[in-house]
């Protein structure tokens, strides 16, 4: 987490950034989201079921409306999209290419462990952004339920089937693993995002961010029956 | 076309189909939008431009929310979705995997071309069935202007370029006879669908339907600066 160490957290006290940083936010958020959306599209076709299917499509759609109103935030401060999520391209797909699923299950996994994961950190990002930006990244990323079926169907199956679970326990924490490693990527690169989060080098504020991820996961895992 | 010589059309006299009909007809049309969301979301990739990606993803989400309200409506029916839509996967799969686009300007054909053929097909197997059907099918495949960014994509590349016009006329010709193709198959494995068409043999409405379907498609390759 070398990249993240001085990553500096004072509650209540945000930070207003230069727009640059927020421009990387907002860039780096709505690429997650654009690609977000074909991903879990392209996952869709690994369900067993029209249900499911249109479940996890109905996810992807979800996604691409969030990109929706990030490309417009982008445009309304100026900023080309395009630009503003170039940098994040290549970290961002690099991620799904190294956790690309193999099975419906997996998939579900991925949605719900790596959407989750991924949903935390923006929002822990978004404190040190100006309050409509910070706003509008809660309200893209308000909890919308979406992530039931995900979680009725590994519950159900890692029941029934202990070597599945343990399968998919392992798989879900591969995930968090490429997804820091891809985290560190995209904080090595980018200056203004960086500097939004390293101001003044709270180390207590960082640690707790990384608890509050941390805890988080583990809370998504065991609602899957999983172990993290 | 052998399956579907026997199609009687009597403008103006619609015929209330039997359920089976309904259901096969909301059947093939839902999975068309469901395989269609996933296929755009796929091909959307292929753009060499954020915005362009976006534009397409948007189509793939128009036909996902098409999706839900044939699956409503089919509940709403007593059918049960899955099941209505299970005979329709292979031909509809068939289709897409034939006609898979290896580039950007193939896959704004495809999504205008077969997307537009597809829509008329069915709103002319829409005038058979019962009124709040028909009016369903055709609220679902309401022109939203959603190929505007093909048609301004396409036409500009061909203007520019004759030998990629050539190419891609060709594509669009062959776009057209593998959906005929696969809708003889969808029509000779179903007999309640061919029996909504067949009803009373009237060949002038086939020849009718046909040639509509002719003029129209040539009216959208000839907007997109192609030869039909």
């Amino acid at each position: 987490m070398t990249p993240m160490l001085a990553v500096r957290a004072v509650a209540g006290n945000a930070i207003v950034a230069a727009t640059p940083a927020i421009v990387d936010l907002l860039g780096v958020l709505g690429y997650a989201q654009l690609c977000g959306f074909d991903r879990l599209a392209a996952d869709s076709r690994l369900a067993p079921t029209l249900a499911g299917r249109a479940d996890m499509a109905r996810m992807a759609a979800v996604e691409l409306a969030h990109y929706e109103t990030l490309d417009a935030r982008l445009r309304e401060l100026g900023a080309d999209p395009a630009h503003a999520m170039a940098p994040f391209v290549e970290p961002l797909e690099r991620y799904h290419a190294l956790t690309q699923p193999s099975s419906w299950f997996e998939a579900l996994v991925k949605a719900y462990i790596g959407g989750g994961l991924a949903d935390d950190f923006y929002l822990q990002v978004a404190r040190y952004v100006d309050e409509p930006t910070r706003q509008l990244i809660e309200t893209v990323l308000a909890d919308e339920g979406q992530g039931e079926f995900a979680i009725r169907e590994v519950q159900a199956a890692v029941e029934a089937d202990t070597a599945l679970g343990a399968r998919l326990s392992l798989w879900g924490r591969r995930l968090v693993g490429e997804a820091i490693s891809q985290a560190q990527h995209v904080l090595a690169g980018r200056d203004p995002l960086m500097r939004l989060l390293v101001e003044s080098g709270d180390l207590a504020g960082l640690a707790g961010m990384i608890g509050h991820l941390t805890e988080r996961n583990a809370e998504r895992m065991a609602r899957l029956g999983l172990k993290s």
